[in-house]
């Protein structure tokens, strides 16, 4: 099995930014742990992070890995084009964030993405990645 | 550690109700798993069904679990009374659906509850219960 | 056939709660009509009774009956469990409401259950719930 | 008695209009149903079909009916002028719709006439005008 | 100078429609004291009443007058026709209500007429309508 | 028959503010033609503006005249406490607006006074206060 | 192939009605310039133009061509009866509006007639009925 | 004079509940304190509390007191059936908040049942309580 | 203890406003009835009518007071003013409406002070005064 | 005459993405077709397609054919940003979808573009872009 | 060039009130720092407070000077009056907020005196009168 | 000091897009006036414009000034991604716009940008620009 991480707007900045809502580990850090997890399971990971809404879109169209594990970040919120982008090339995507949507401003509780998603997940601070990798395996 | 899982209304119905949305299992073969991958894990599980929303609430108030996984069912659209449990009871409670409630009608999409829980997660079948006992391990 | 009549929430205060708009008979005299009219019928009737939401939803799911005549009083309005545990269940359902609550308040002109019964009759007195028993018979 | 049964816009095509929504008979086999019943039970019964909301609202004005059994069509969702002809005119209206509204569209949940009539009953499809010939006598 | 007066929707009821809020008096009244106002100030008045929107807008395009006084009725709140046959044909309309529209039902406190009008009236009885004949003159 | 004519918030501005809104006369030279026509009528007028909503209030609570004529200016659109001064101090009160508000900002559509007023005009420039006190008159 | 077009309201002023908006053809000029295109492509078209709702409604259940052009005017912003007449009927209808809709009023932007058209076009003037009858050939 | 107070969902946590929010004492200390209060004026007092909607109901529908004081928690936003408990029995109830709803968040704001009470005080911490007991003396 | 008793618009007229809904006491004899309830209690008792919202903020922002009993009146719906002045002042500010604005119309169900006073009442008639005061005390 | 298609996010997908809404053809084999229609009427053609947003404002902004045919997809729905390059650059562009937006999710039926565009069309499949070709020539 | 500082409603509260958000200066000491610049540009400078609506309409309509500061307090959020004051007297306004509006409450994000200003500006705390002195030099 | 001076979408084409809102000067020549002005105030200045949202997103993230001043351009009133870079990379910014957006479309009314930027402001042409320059020096 073949999985892709994607991550998408100011996901890079994970480490630095606002650390009490979205932790401590960096976007790398974090990949490390989820590489680790894949190695121990068999699953083939690779990783993909971009700041570029179109970006995006094209790495999910042209993904060839059996599942995503998509934050989109900011973009969640807004991006019919990445929702069509998943809806488009009929990928398999897990949507992750890290911290409780559900908890924060109003416009932050809607995920335009999440129709056209297999599942979605949040609140579980970095871990959340694991937890859907996690999903595609049980 | 000691975990409970609480479900909600007509989710006694799992296995014969809608079986395209909710799928194939029983609640009682669902927490057959749990119990299962409790045991592997070390963990200390109990189980809990209500369709009463007020038995829900004290259930909640009263447990004494580390942490609680729960699926209020329909309840989890419009219970205030339920999320005012978890904060007032101080719980840490991690919120499963079967379905992906953002697939499905307008009035499914919008969870009271979540705001008060650790994380939520759904779409991902039972299996869902079964990520979310992972939540409290990794 | 077998039909079951069952009343929700304030239902059982019938006779003596807001005359003029609920009319002047009691919980039990309406009954007793049915009763009647389904033994003219050859029909096998049932009556429950309840004011807690989820004993409501309960007794939709262990309902042997071929049709249900619900009127779930306050709780049509809200109550998305006793609207799942109809679709769950998949029961044949002809909700009824004594008062016609198109002409009442705002919030009494939204029926969540309505979506998933067979058909939906209000404003026709006690009498609505015979029109609801003769329309599973014609 | 007489009763006076008043179809409204599209009515017409009852029997060739989608028929899984409005089922199989025309509008001439239901009147000549709705006939035969007013017979049995000594009602006189007139008909009249139009797809000009005026129109429709000029016959209620000038009905002598004890009742009107009224299916606007599409107009109940927005013609206020149909509900003033029912209130202007003082009559005693059931309305009818064949289809369950409230398992369609949002815009067809919305009836701007039923606040002005007596009761109303849908999703019982033809058999909705017996059971509204029926709510007169019973 | 010639005005002509056009009444709309179920005001050939008036006298005997909710004579509390429209008055005791009948059209043929009205138009018979209109008639004699407008005589006395050597106006040309002509009349017509529809129950047709269709028929209203044709009235106002193909009228000759300098003004018009309109009374669509329940038309008023939704006739987007009838706006657009007054803009259309460019005529000097002055809109009249005989109830105090804004003491009443939320659905009738919007008039898609007024913007296209000179200007609008309401609440003063029958008497709006020479109140709007003056309009015309002073 | 005694009137009193009250203006509101920068209606002394009449005759210099956006003159092609709201017309070339001053309020002294619109009020000196309500007192002619007022002369020639046989009312007795009285004249009252003021910027400040407080002062409004108390003039309406403190009128002593037959009839009420209003053009509260921008407060129309918000201020309750006028509202209630006319309600409270049971006033016949009759509403003008020079321009014909529905032609114009979404916010300047809703009077908050018009409800509690006998009957509204508006759009008919200045010529609105003649017409207010006739309709006092017919 | 046959295809007919059918105006609706206030769409006889055409050449005279708001020209900027509209342009300066009249309909006649139109369907002279629509008969022309047709006559060169090899179909068969017939006109129909109507003020009256419940009229466009009959005309298109009636209608025998292949293919309907549709210009509703005002109707489309609210016309569920035309609506319900195109999809009860089956027809097969483009739906044409001269203006850009899209860049006028709030209310102009919304047509509940489109969502069961073949497809919609507008902003193209009267050229529109032309690329309306080429979308059938195409 | 006999008093009831009954308390809803979760009050049965006060103490423990979120202190900042509702205060340190629990709810036998605060009955206690308003037996107290009760036994010095010379009422008569019963203490209800339950975390079931529908049993709210009942003790509602069954109480013999004179006044009911109300607290019922998080059904307060929610809970059509209680409202129409209240009104379907005739009870003169009093309804309290413990915090100041208004300043919390949005859903809190608005009580379902607050209309059909005689009044409603929030905000006063227990002692709205002792306040609610003392209007019924005043 | 000092507290000042602050109403608003309208206030003035209590007695002879409206009587059914704010009861027969003149402002002077509900003030006098406080006065007699302070000198009761050993408490010092200023009263301030006013019917301008800027006089309302200056005596706020200037009161000497250790606590304020404000009923607003109509400004309570839409003064942002007095809001702020009570923030901004950091005054204890009790808030008492006579009436239940819960049982009457839309726009008086919304103070945009209650949130920053201590608490809130209403529905109590004149004696809401009096428990105003009573809630400094216990 | 020179025209430029420009295509926007997720196009690029044609003829593999759900094609029972966006149809078996590629978006080279409808370029091809557009080409085609072009050189048989002299018209100079150039494409242009980019999933990125700000790419897309650039092609817009220096463009410089004397008409656009713009298919934004997905960021139709939002991007103020491409509508502003259009009336920023004054453009004269005509808007195409493929599918029928109004048949569709509500958030499909908003397009922000549009109120900027000389006209739009959708629901004719790839066969819109050649009508889109064509509206510039008749 | 002569300008004017105009401060509404709470605003004489500056360096008391809540200074976490307005700050630590007193009106006084802004309005020297004010003056102190003005006399350094060669700047004719007045100042008025009100906390009074009406007075700070009667001072802008009255107002000589070229340009006008306004910061109307709370006002800014709902008085259509002092909006119009600004239209009707065409005057020159640059609207100042100490504080960054739009990090606050919902309803301190709407000014309805901004569309008729000049510039607006907020955020900046007393030096955004600076700023809004230097916006009529540069 | 060394401030960045950061340009969005479209913001390019200034001096020759609707030169009637945003002026005459290209951003170059506004570029020019803002680094003559950081000269003479010993500032160091660095320009930036993109029209990719992300590409703003990654120049906030990287920005190694002490102050930004930004216009984001139409990205303003959606773009959560840019809001994001400024709370999540912890940058201090001047939010300009050149026109009044307030005086404009409602969807330019809403920034979304605004509530993590120190200040805002807007309306003022490109002089703006300046303003926000001086704001991080008085």
């Amino acid at each position: 099995m073949k999985i892709e991480v994607i991550n998408g707007v100011n996901l890079n900045l994970l480490g630095s930014r606002e650390k009490d809502i979205y932790g401590e580990k960096t976007l790398e850090q974090i990949n490390s742990e989820i590489a680790q997890l894949c190695k121990q399971k068999g699953i083939e990971v690779t990783f993909f992070q971009s700041n570029i809404e179109g970006e995006i879109c094209e790495r999910i169209q042209q993904s060839t890995a059996d599942g995503i594990v998509l934050n989109a970040g900011a973009y969640s919120h807004y991006s019919i084009a990445i929702r069509d982008a998943i809806s488009g090339a009929k990928k398999r995507v897990v949507e992750v964030h890290i911290s409780n949507l559900f908890a924060r401003e109003e416009f932050r509780q809607k995920s335009v993405i999440a129709p056209v998603c297999l599942g979605t997940l949040c609140g579980f601070g970095y871990k959340g990645y694991l937890l859907a990798i996690e999903s595609f395996l049980i």
